[in-house]
């Protein structure tokens, strides 16, 4: 048989629940990791351990893969490209690539082509800065490096040029933002292909605390229905601009315009599955990572449309209880129909080692069902 | 973290999808198998390759496991005595396994408890094989030998005494039985754990081609509710008295009784995943392998209900078109809502080399779109 070979570079939970979705689909799966106790190194058959900032190392991987595709975005451009020049099909390629791993670069790309961003522009030092928060309105604002960041990592929210001499200090360019005054935090996921077929999820709402993900809930409640098509376009059209291949996450604010009418700001990208989609797993006719995979694969995609009403998804965190397993014995019992997935992470305080969904006809029990067994598991509640 | 290591012994199909229903419960899975080609082996990361006959490679494999559970039913009796007397759990035990294994100790077993059976007997050759015939309204009959037939191997429609020799030169004892004039064939699935609790699947029809397993339809259509029930509470009855731990298939044959009314004959038992239950992985909200590990592992159970009115299976089993991954381009763009599951397997004929899945409102609909992939697939058609 002719099956492909996936090489899959970052050996994160994106990884490990991207081969999850590929075993299905017959398909070699190789992995290159940083350790062999990485999440997804512990459930891969091929496992090469290695640096990906190491072209050698990536180039050896690479042989005997029939596309490359990416856990994170943290891959030298460069490096991309070199890998593209030996004849290695890259997806998403480094042009579209680059637009996740510098956000000045997305933003001048997204301003380019009309796509609705907070104001921004890149900052020198703190005194400039503070010249921005002037130009739009005053203290507060966000300061972001342009590279490097995840997860709240990376973005400062500065009340003051006093307060603004942090981001500056790791000599990376330094994007300015103004503090969008967001009704919420939506997401529009979608799919594409190399021969440009594209499917877009639902628009879901992402709930953030500290800066984290904590809950997504699938489609997102009492959303306008033109903002929400809107959303979906504007995610379509951002990747056929950018010629994104795989799945990009649009993470969006909703606001309120002068009018009061609902409205939308993009907030950042990501390319590659990503965690306001790991709903579709049990909440999708196709789950994100089988379409991402048959992206990447220039294969026909798969309906990206719900199963269910409602679907939550709430991330476990690592907190100060750290035998979750045993935790299974009562989330189990309590809700045969509860689906969790972990990680195969060690327990560290703030870490997601793992998350739990939910569905049904009935929102709020769906909420209740997902935030009670990912608290139970973290150990914030005992019963 | 203290997540438990599965031993799985056997690296088939089934090994396989259990792996991959045990991905996000992050558990650690450690695989024995044949050879590293194994459908299984190619997705799992600890392979132990080595020989399930062998008790040496067997006690060497269950080290470190929390629990051993397998793939197939083939591994000696007195081995999983020894492993147990080693205080390694082993789920199923050898005292329900050996139902599974040797069709006469199942049939003793279960006309002792009453449950409805075909009439069979032990025979010591074609004589008595016609004795048997005799006793039972004339040939044909059907012979097995009582251990090692799988997939229509060990099974021998027979006419005539002079047919009749075959199966006796195995020098395995020979199991007779009538031939039941069924209206069709069902299953009862269930999943039992080892502190008794149980889950039933819905009954199930399945169709078999030349002795093989080709479609399964979940539930079967318009079977009468009360025999569904009763198929469902004979299955829980079996599991309990034979105290079977983890998935037990009841393969049914569904007669008339003499005043036309419908009833049940028990026609195999397999004590593990199985082919009438692959539907559960796109159709329930529980699959058969996440339950079969949540049962090894004695966790509590997951809702076996349906997600779908209707589901069908249908094995994909090799033909003269090597090359299935070509095929995926037809089969995805026609039906967006396909379930492929390959098994990684080299196309042979007749061999079982992956299944499709696809659920909906429309029966009729539901099973076009099964056959057309699972004949494209095969080859069998090409538009």
């Amino acid at each position: 048989m002719t099956f492909p070979v996936v090489g899959m570079v970052g050996g994160g939970q994106l990884a490990r629940m991207t081969h999850e979705a590929g075993i299905p689909l017959g398909l070699k799966f190789k992995l290159l990791s940083d350790t062999p106790q990485d999440s997804a190194a512990q459930v891969v058959s091929e496992v090469v351990i290695g640096d990906y900032r190491d072209l050698d190392t990536l180039r050896a991987f690479a042989q005997g893969c029939d596309v490359i595709t990416f856990d994170h975005e943290h891959v030298p451009t460069e490096h991309l490209r070199a890998l593209e020049a030996d004849g290695i099909p890259v997806r998403p390629g480094p042009d579209a690539l680059v637009h996740a791993q510098d956000k000045g670069v997305m933003r001048a790309k997204l301003t380019e082509i009309g796509a609705p961003c907070p104001r921004h522009r890149i900052v020198s030092d703190p005194a400039d800065a503070a010249a921005f928060a002037e130009e739009v309105g005053g203290f507060p604002v966000i300061l972001k490096t342009v590279r490097g960041g995840y997860d709240g990592k990376g973005v400062w929210f500065v009340r003051s040029e006093a307060d603004a001499a942090d981001p500056f200090r790791a000599g990376v360019p330094v994007l300015a933002e103004e503090k969008v005054d967001f009704v919420r935090e939506l997401a529009a996921n979608i799919v594409r292909s190399p021969h440009g077929q594209a499917v877009a999820y639902p628009v879901v709402e992402s709930l953030q605390v500290d800066g984290v993900c904590d809950t997504v809930i699938a489609p997102a409640p009492e959303l306008d229905e033109q903002l929400a098509g809107e959303a979906q376009q504007l995610a379509l059209r951002i990747a056929a601009e950018l010629d994104v291949v795989g799945h990009l996450a649009v993470e969006l604010f909703e606001t309120r315009g002068p009018d009061g009418k609902p409205a939308i700001l993009v907030n950042e990208l990501a390319m590659r599955p990503h965690n306001s989609g790991h709903w579709t797993q049990d909440g999708a006719i196709t789950s994100q990572f089988a379409n991402h995979v048959r992206a990447v694969l220039d294969l026909p995609l798969g309906d990206p449309r719900p199963r269910a009403p409602w679907t939550v998804m709430c991330n476990v965190l690592g907190g100060d209880y750290p035998d979750m397993y045993q935790a299974y014995l009562h989330c189990m019992a309590r809700d045969p129909q509860l689906k969790i997935h972990m990680y195969g992470k060690d327990v560290k305080p703030g870490r997601k080692v793992g998350h739990v969904n939910t569905y049904g006809a009935d929102l709020a029990d769906v909420r209740e069902r997902a935030r009670h067994a990912a608290d139970y598991l973290r150990g914030t509640i005992t019963e």
